[in-house]
């Protein structure tokens, strides 16, 4: 038995997220049918999180147990010619057996895209948000700032997740501003359903004179879902990769802070 | 009677290119919808230039003559509440009776993507070619020089066009690497009927020593299509804009010669 780790890109568009659900696309499903179609055998695909319907993934981590003797590294390059082309197997290799895809990350970065154009750009229009409304660039590195720390995030979840705490460490918020577009890059120790696209919410509306100062400043006050913003459209949405590693982690918020915004 | 100038962008993707045609979803066809339903009159839209099936655009300059009373920088916004989503009117104004979109251009600015990783970025399948073959940059920078200049491009056309001169002048082709992807940009006084896709292909099939440099030097010496490479596929080519003044060029040459390849 060999427990083989894979990770997977995927534009979300024509998915309903990635769980297996009746009568819809999702990822996991074609992850499924392709792993039966090239004869490798498994009982259950454990995934580093969920992705909602219409979220992007560059890099999303999976692992699932198989006694199957096609070697670990080849079972990507197979994989990509039966999966659809809006699915693919980044790399696939063998890991230790108390590597579990979910259980085993340090922290997850994810990245929102907002398009800031008067006019949407029609390229982008499934991969951000488009915001063409007046955005205050100091307001959203001060919400990005006050919104990251050790908090109780309970403001920050959409129902349907039951979880034991609502307390996460978001290690960095870091807007980057790039040619018209601004992507917001988030680092954390995890984050609660929907917790992204509503921080996401949060900054751009705070950004654009919605949200107060004063409202901002207490929403880890009370729990209270209305002190908090909207959820961000899930296309600009995108899951960069789930964290292994002190080392890696450290690489990446080293790599965040160095860029300038 | 007014002359508008109007600039779309476009996702080629699910059009079978610019040009009315029957039973087929072409850009001309919404934009002549969009017209009617904001009760714009008008008789014939001209275009700076066709672009093919599943060509992007970023920005497509178009006119045409008009009675309506409408001022002509709204008719852009108005237009955006008609068209389908993956076409977006930029901008609308008002120009000289005597400016026509395509006859008025000095020349063109087309750019070509190509995704160099080992597999295929899901986000960027529609919008670029996937190579993931050996590519020899010095030799790519020496095709770009070489294929660029005042030649005949004979061997650069596919059938189906009539023009009196195949002569052309490629004034720049400048190879961008950003991040696994090889752009291709490309200034001429004009372009051939899928020149800046042969031209693509050319360029890539010598990187790769499909073309030899033996092969390369002669293809403007005779008449023979065979010299010339494969034709590049329609999804990684944007038409960026048609240039309508000798500033507008010289400042974009300038812009191109100052990247490094």
């Amino acid at each position: 038995m060999k427990n083989i780790r894979l990770d997977l890109a995927y534009d979300g568009t024509n998915f309903s997220g990635w769980q297996i659900q009746k009568n819809s696309q999702t990822i996991e499903e074609e992850l499924q049918k392709a792993l039966k179609a090239i004869n490798i055998n498994f009982d259950k695909i454990l995934s580093s999180g969920r992705t909602d319907a219409g979220v992007h993934a560059n890099q999303h981590t999976t692992n699932f147990l198989t006694t199957s003797k096609i070697p670990a590294e080849k079972i990507a390059l197979a994989l990509n010619t039966k999966l659809p082309d809006d699915v693919r197997a980044l790399k696939s290799f063998e890991v230790d057996h108390d590597f579990h895809s979910r259980y085993s990350a340090l922290g997850k970065y994810y990245s929102y895209y907002i398009d800031l154009k008067e006019i949407s750009n029609p390229i982008k229009r499934k991969y951000s948000w488009h915001f063409p409304y007046s955005l205050d660039l100091k307001k959203v590195n001060y919400a990005a700032d006050f919104l990251s720390g050790k908090h109780d995030y309970i403001n920050f979840r959409s129902s349907g997740s039951d979880v034991k705490t609502t307390i996460r460490e978001v290690f960095i918020i870091k807007p980057e501003f790039l040619d018209n577009t601004l992507k917001l890059n988030f680092v954390g120790n995890g984050f609660l359903y929907n917790m992204v696209r509503i921080l996401t919410g949060t900054i751009i509306q705070y950004g654009n004179g919605i949200i107060s100062t004063e409202r901002l400043n207490t929403v880890f006050n009370k729990k209270d879902r209305t002190l908090s913003g909207i959820t961000a459209p899930a296309k600009g949405l995108f899951l960069e990769k789930a964290l292994y590693s002190p080392k890696e982690k450290d690489q990446l918020l080293e790599h965040l802070k160095s860029k300038t915004s």
